[in-house]
């Protein structure tokens, strides 16, 4: 499969005219320079404890998914990232400059590479520089709610909420990463699905 | 008791000054022009569920706990903010624009109030601007790891990396925020204490 180049740059023109104020000669010219990478299902790339290759990824098509390990190897899932969405691996880092997390691709996917480790995008226009302000501010109250609803919740109401609410990832996502996401063990999450699934 | 005014603009202004390049009389013309405020121990500064008065808060002193429950008030603990540190109000908000989250002093507080609701920032300095992202993005990092420690951790494991990790919190926060923050009943917290406490 071959990555259709004007099919990845009207999805990221989409993204940067829907939120910026930015000019559409502009925003085409930014689009054309972000080199693009289609990425394997399983392909794994950013590995936890090693630095990481760009600042941040946009996702022009897939679902990637952000992991971690403890030094027992139990894995537990952070988040899922799709489509339009960016992923900021530069606040993935230790103060080692190494990854906190790993990444890995649910489906075939097609990433933008958007910024280098060195640019800290402070030379970006400022219209960039709200845009992505603005996904990084939704990203950390997401983050905040999905902690809180993590404490509050019990695993059982931890599964009817995300199948309720995210039916469309919950569909998408294999179980394994969904139970690993959620904090249920395989077992509670074959049970739930039989006792609340339709 | 008094705000001690020339204090609290000195840990301002050492802030500012530590992490941009302003220069001195543009930091101190800065740190006097944001209003402070004493708050009480115990005093609720943010209610869960309401629109904030403000979008940033400065901590000069104290120690703010950040805290949500659900429609059974089941009440958890999401994060504690100590002094020189930034509480960013505005990403508390849900789609109404109300706080998902209640914030409340666990100590005499002195707080600046940093931000006007209806400014975004985007007419502060530059350098302003970038320290904001500093703070922001080192909060979205702590985040990230303290979502997945939760994860992967069991509660005594919590309770040990807390009282190994921050010593310090461990001894000022009152043992019930504690718990509800690291999600362990009152009872088991007591038990690890004494297990595991000198």
């Amino acid at each position: 499969m071959r990555i259709d180049k004007s099919y990845s740059e009207k999805i990221m023109a989409q993204t940067l005219l829907e939120h910026t104020g930015l000019d559409e000669t502009v925003v085409m010219e930014m689009v054309k320079s972000a080199p693009l990478r289609q990425c394997q299902k399983d392909e794994v790339i950013q590995l936890q404890g090693e630095p990481p290759q760009v600042a941040t990824y946009f996702i022009i098509s897939g679902c990637v998914r952000q992991y971690t390990s403890d030094e027992n190897g139990k894995e537990i899932t952070v988040r899922f990232y799709t489509e339009q969405t960016p992923i900021n691996v530069s606040t993935f880092l230790d103060k080692d400059g190494l990854s906190h997390f790993s990444l890995s691709c649910i489906e075939t996917c097609i990433l933008a590479f958007c910024d280098d480790l060195e640019d800290d995008g402070s030379n970006d226009p400022p219209e960039i520089q709200a845009l992505e302000q603005l996904f990084f501010r939704k990203q950390f109250s997401e983050m905040q709610v999905g902690l809180s609803d993590y404490k509050l919740k019990s695993p059982e109401e931890r599964f009817q909420a995300f199948m309720t609410d995210q039916p469309e990832l919950f569909k998408r996502i294999p179980q394994k990463y969904l139970a690993s996401y959620l904090g249920i063990t395989p077992e509670s999450f074959s049970r739930f699905k039989k006792r609340f699934g339709s």
